[in-house]
Order: structure tokens, then C-alpha cells, then sequence
């Protein structure tokens, strides 16, 4: 699951995370591969412990270097985010006050809307074991918190840096339903392909009787159409099913194909067979 | 950030979470972690590199002990998924392939829907470094892809395991708005009070000639009676502002409040002083 490769757009707009007092360098640098997986590149580090730069980050970050080059460091978090317009402070815990709770869906969206108007924006990560004191959830606007297992709830640092950066990469996103990559699509097969696929499978099955009794047998053809219609096969899905039932059809387990026994030339009568690998 | 409270409800149930022969015991259990944070517990390896049971998945699962202890393991892929009706393959790689191709949130609801109605579901992840591979998907019904940035693909194993899982346990919840816990909600205070608000400023301004010249007066309250009523103060943020207009008003840098010096008992017009703390 891992790759960078340099030739595609590396994305580096959006908030700013910013890390309050953060105390393990590999917990920085997780971060960091956190938000660059997710387009983000501009990381805040308020007097974080273990000093700065710090090469255990670097490690951790796995090849974020663009994050880490160009993280900023800063006193206090009054200075980190002196100069943005919209703050979220992310928190696990009820804070009993008046600020607005956001969901991170919710966050994200409302820190895109203020993003595409130009505005400063930015997120407020706490310390590892113990988050934000109450003074700095005061410093932001609103309170983003995350759904977790009211009974287990232990997310780590770069595990919620990694929340919030997807959610804000999927508000960049044309509908919730885009992938990077799609199915190849397939055409479903025409009524003409579909009935030509019933009529090789019946001729070879009324061949060998299977239609009995006779009266049944309407009963067992749409049976048997129905299934096959039902999974919507595609153009090469059909033909697949066709080579199938010629194999079946033309060879034996006694006389396999290539085995140089005498195909029955009365059999698939005179049809291409199809698929069925070098056949 | 973290913690284990036993007295709120543990979420147990969803999608079993399967792991393709994953490579080292810790990932197992920061896999363990990031389930146990959105509800998750059903966790299946297939064939562990480093064996299982696995001493350092059980410290990495930071006391997700119910997903590690209720862990199972199976010889392979095939084994692992025989008792499921609707499988996920997670993959970062286009695979050429004809199956459907789902973004984590429309994957989630998935997933939801045949879970609520009574069909087992899982989701396959992959070897650390190489994924799945194409015979591997192959068993699964659908593919799920994350959005990541085009040019830093690089979500380890138990980072797309949280970003499933949490795209699960929302796919559980009443709306996208939905928080664990709210703002103390505020009344937006009546007009009475807010009208007492502006005759309070309106006359400790007056007494101070800040009106001036007279002919703007009208002008001049008109703007201030805009600034104060855009933020929708509530009640409770009147009597903050009422006590410090009285403080302002009342008393003055020389003889401040508790000085001992006389207050100007002309001054608030017998108004009940609110706020300031020992006011």
C-alpha cells in the first residue's frame, strides 16, 4: 500500500494541522505521512518535546519530506495560529461549554467553504496523553470531535490527524461515490447475444435429454433462462459461457480436446467456438 | 486521547476484518486498535507471518484485548472468507479489472445494508508491502478504494482498516451531524434583553459624549446596535456584556472597583450590576 510517485500531482493545500505540544518525534512524522496521503502539507509544531528538527520524524513520516521540510515552529499556540481566520480545536472529551461540536464531516466541509473563500484555516491537535487543557480549546472557534466506541476510545495522534485529513480530502471531491480507478466497464450483452447463448446451451442439453418429461420441458427452459438472465452478463461474459458449452458440448473426459480423438463435427453445429484459452 | 471506560456500552458487531497474511505482530495489533475505536471486534488472520497467538500484537492493540483474544486463524484466504455472503477486497492498485470499484463510504453502507439484513460481511486487507494480489481479489465480490493524493499513496495497513472501520460506525449513526456530545445549549437571549443591553451602552456612552456631533447620533447607534446584534448574543452573554459596561462605566482606572474609593451612584441608574465575577 505504499508509493510515491513523483510524476502525478502532489497535492499540498489546506488547513494547517497544528500540534499542540507534541511529545514523540515519530508521532510528528506519522503525522505528517497521515496528511500527505491525504493532499496536506502545512504543519504547525507548538515546543514540541523532543526538539526540532528531529530525525526520528523524518523516519517516521516515510517519505513526507515535502510535510517536514516545511513544518513551522512556534512558542506558543497563540503564535501558531495568530495569523488564520478559523480554528477548529479537536478534543475526545465533553468540554461542558458553549462552543459549536462538529462532527468531522461536518468540520470539513465548513473548513473547505472558508478554505475556497480564502480564508486562514486550520486544525489544533492536543498532546498525546492528555489533549488540550480547557485554555486552548478556548483559543479556537469551534470543537471538532470524532465517533468513536463509547466504551474504547483510543485514538492516537496521527490516527486523528488521519480523520480529519480524509474527511477534508473527500470534501474536495467530486460525489462521495469517486474512486481513483474504476472497473473497466463493460457493455451488457445485447438480447441478440443472450438468446444466442440459450439457444447453445438448450440445443446441447435437448441433445442429451435433459429436457424431460417433454410436457416440463417450457417449465425448464424458463427456469433455465432465468437464471442466466438475472446476473446481467456482459459481451465477454457471454462468450466466456458460449466456449464453455462448446467444450462441454464437443469433447469427453474419454476424448479431451488436443487428446487427437474425432470431434463429433455434427455437434455445435458448425458455430464458432468461443474463449475456452488457446481453443 | 486514549482510554477504556468498561461502564459505557462496548460495540461489538459489524464486518469481520480480514487479514491476508499479514506480516508483523504489531500491525495485527494497531489493526486490533483502530477497530476497537468505530465497534469493530471480529478480526480473522490468514496465516500470520510471525505466528499467532502474538505477544506484540497484544501491546500494540493498546487494550483492545476482546478483538486480539476473539481473533481467528485460517490456513487461507479461501478458508477465511467460506462462511461469508459479501466479501470487500481493499486495494490502492487499478486492477484491470471488471469488478465494481466503491469509495470506504459507499463500501460502509454496503456493507450496513447486508449486515442489518443478516448476511455476513468482511473485508480483505492485504500484505504490508504488497496488497493483495490479483488471484486474492479475485475471491472478493467487490473492490474498495481510498482517495488518497495522487503522489503520496502510503496508508499502512492499520491506518486503511481505521478508515474502514470508521466509515462503518458512521454508516451506524442517526446523521452525518451526529457528536458524542453537545455545546451546553444556549438560549439566543430576547429582544428585551438585548434592547436592555443598548440603553445601558447607549447612555454610559451618552454621558460621555461619545455621540458626537449630534446630528450623526442617530447614525452613530444605528451602526452600534448592528455590530451588537450580528453575533446573536445569548443570555447569558448579555449579562456578561451588562457587567462590563457597569465596570466601565461605574468605576475608572484611579479608583477602580473595591478601591474603596466613592462610586458615582449616578452613574448605572440604580441598574443591578451583573457579572464581573465578585461584582
Amino acid at each position: 500500500m505504499a508509493g510515491t510517485n513523483s510524476e502525478r500531482e502532489l497535492l499540498t493545500e489546506g488547513p494547517a494541522i497544528i500540534l499542540a505540544y507534541p511529545q514523540l518525534g515519530e508521532n510528528i512524522g506519522m503525522v505528517a505521512r497521515a496528511m500527505a496521503n491525504f493532499g496536506l502539507s502545512e504543519l504547525r509544531l507548538v515546543n514540541p518535546r523532543d526538539g526540532w528538527p528531529n530525525e526520528k520524524a523524518r523516519s517516521a513520516a516515510s517519505r513526507a519530506d515535502h510535510v517536514i521540510d516545511r513544518a513551522k515552529l512556534y512558542g506558543t499556540l497563540e503564535e501558531a495560529i495568530a495569523d488564520l481566520n478559523f480554528v477548529y480545536a479537536t478534543t475526545a472529551r465533553d468540554r461542558d461549554g458553549y462552543k459549536p461540536v462538529r462532527s468531522p464531516i461536518i468540520a470539513a466541509r465548513e473548513l473547505r467553504q472558508r478554505f475556497k473563500s480564502g480564508q486562514g484555516v486550520g486544525i489544533i491537535f492536543g498532546r498525546e496523553r492528555t489533549g488540550l487543557t480547557n485554555e486552548e480549546v478556548a483559543l479556537a472557534d469551534e470543537i471538532v470531535t470524532f465517533p468513536v466506541n463509547p466504551a474504547f476510545a483510543s485514538l492516537n495522534l496521527a490516527q486523528a490527524v488521519l480523520l480529519m485529513s480524509y474527511e477534508w480530502m473527500k470534501t474536495g471531491m467530486a460525489s462521495e461515490e469517486e474512486t481513483s480507478f474504476q472497473a473497466i466497464e463493460q457493455r451488457p450483452a445485447t438480447k441478440e447475444q443472450l438468446n444466442g447463448l440459450f439457444q447453445h446451451l438448450e440445443e446441447a442439453l435437448d441433445a442429451r435429454n435433459y429436457f424431460r418429461p417433454a410436457d416440463k420441458k417450457p417449465k425448464l427452459v424458463e427456469n433455465l433462462r432465468a437464471v442466466l438472465t438475472r446476473p446481467s452478463f456482459t459481451e465477454s461474459e457471454i462468450q466466456v459461457l458460449r466456449g464453455v458449452i462448446s467444450s462441454l458440448d464437443r469433447f469427453t473426459r474419454e476424448n479431451p480436446r488436443g487428446s487427437g480423438a474425432p470431434v463429433d463435427s455434427s455437434k455445435g453445429r458448425g458455430r464458432k467456438v468461443h474463449g475456452g484459452g488457446d481453443d
